[in-house]
């Protein structure tokens, strides 16, 4: 057996995502320069590009022009970008990627209208793809991600949702732009029909892995791996799958259930408590549970990534699902 | 001489403008009741939709297909209501069209979603005519609307501000959207190229017109016809081209420059002040002189009309350029 070299989809991708971090910046360029400043630094603090990153590798092994799916690319991370922005407003958040928010230093009217623009330029680079079929998509998916962001507005805070309701949600606010992404790079290399509609199935299993993930690592870390105060769903009265699950144990009339409605109704239940109420989720098996639910999305994105014809694109498309569940360490 | 019949626009386009409606009405439904009733509410209460009157009427002469009109006309609707609905939150304010703003009775993270996803449907039906450049002309426009947005709220407070960047703003802010409209119901139709272009100037010139009315408005009229107080914009901080007209003729060190000042920079000065610098521009000639501004506008469109072929839409379009004028009565 010889050793095999790990493929590492980042490096291999890197030139690409250069480009794409280029079409961004210009494009999140604004007239006003405290604005413009923060936004260039939120952009550039953008962690993995991994939405552009799945759209370059879903049209890769096709006939691609490297141009489009790089313009559809950018489209698709300024679109995320202003859709955080808009939410930083609405979760009232201070910290953002390590970094202060918008909304730390500007009115909320301001940061409203900067996420507008950024809205908009999205939707130009949507529109330059000069593919009415990729602006379809891009459009529905905005519709998808506001409907999660309602959604989780409404209903999240509720203790009694299914899991249906869920991942209804997490599919919207989350797994929608990354099906998204996946199909558009599929479209724009001329994919056949078949190979979109998996394509889009990978890049779903793949945004409700990263969720969560995401929702198991607010309550399993601290403020400096993901620069928000842990357990700070719960803070903002979002209950997730491991809170769902922690709650689903309990009996309707415990105290513990009284002190998870408090906090979860926006009580002020103190930093002892609130830490307390995180510890008891973290011993309760519902973290195991939720990680086990990720799993089983990644295994289900890996198996839509073997449509793929080209073994490189491939294994590329496993390590970026596999890096999900790397996250948790 | 015989009596010659006036046409009246808004009649003869009811039927279409109807179609219109019921587009906007079905893609402004939400899941959820209490956000939906008000949004409906606003879209119902929605004025004279000129916005997609202009869209039609610029295809009405050309080989178009009603249906494709009426989907991008809706689209155009709807992202002006999303674009009400977020400037609202911009400026706080808690009336429009004679209604409570949505902003009045929901969080401002509640507005935001509901504004982004309105505007989400806006793009799905710019998307739906299936045509690119369609969706390009949507896309930039919305951009040059947040332009002219970000522009009022960074330098529309100045009144040392040129007559260049008011226009400006109010072409970003208004007249975009009207010479976006024009342009896309063109292009649809397949006018000509030349006709295209003079038809997205009538748009503007006509789009330039209103907003300088409605400037004029906002200090000529009082809560009941507007459904906003007098001096509005003033009080926001606002400075349009009646105030920086007046403030022109004002010495610098003079104590109404320093009211002027005071009221711009936001320190309330009372509603007597207020009343009183109100009256003040409107005695100084700048009302007349900004109404005269609109007119030329006014003037620019109607010649910008003559190149439709067609005499019926050639009367409807000085019809509407000439109701930007008799709202002023």
């Amino acid at each position: 057996m010889t050793l095999q070299q790990k493929i590492d989809v980042f490096s291999i991708m890197r030139p690409d995502l250069e480009r794409v971090d280029q079409r961004v910046a210009s494009a999140a360029e604004l007239d006003f320069p405290v604005a413009s400043a923060i936004v260039g630094e939120i952009v550039r603090a953008g962690g993995k590009r991994l939405r552009p990153l799945v759209l370059l590798l879903a049209g890769r092994a096709y006939e691609y022009s490297l141009n489009a799916l790089v313009t559809a690319a950018a489209g698709v991370e300024l679109l995320h970008t202003a859709s955080l922005i808009h939410d930083d407003t609405v979760d009232r958040a201070a910290i953002r990627r390590g970094k202060p928010t918008l909304n730390s230093v500007m009115s909320s009217g301001g940061v409203i209208l900067v996420g507008d623009y950024l809205f908009a330029q999205s939707a130009m680079l949507a529109a330059a793809t000069n593919s009415p079929r990729v602006v379809g998509v891009f459009a529905s998916t905005l519709g998808d991600i506001c409907d999660g962001q309602l959604h989780e507005m409404f209903d999240g805070h509720r203790l009694d949702q299914t899991r249906d309701q869920y991942e209804r949600r997490i599919y919207g606010k989350t797994a929608s732009l990354f099906a998204g992404s996946t199909e558009m790079g599929a479209i724009i290399a001329k994919a056949p029909e078949e190979h979109i509609a998996t394509l889009r199935q990978y890049g779903s299993h793949l945004g409700m892995a990263f969720q969560i993930v995401d929702d198991v690592l607010d309550l399993t870390e601290g403020t400096q791996d993901l620069g928000k105060p842990a357990g700070n769903d719960l803070l903002q009265g979002t209950v997730t799958l491991p809170t769902m699950i922690y709650a689903s144990q309990l009996d309707e009339t415990s105290p513990e259930m009284q002190r998870l409605k408090d906090v979860v109704e926006g009580e002020n239940v103190g930093p002892e408590l609130m830490d307390d109420i995180v510890t008891s989720i973290r011993r309760s098996g519902a973290i195991e549970e939720s990680i086990a639910s990720a799993s089983s999305y990644v295994a289900k994105a890996k198996s839509a990534a073997e449509v793929v014809p080209d073994p490189e694109t491939r294994e590329m498309l496993f390590d970026v699902a596999e890096f999900a569940l790397r996250r948790l360490k």
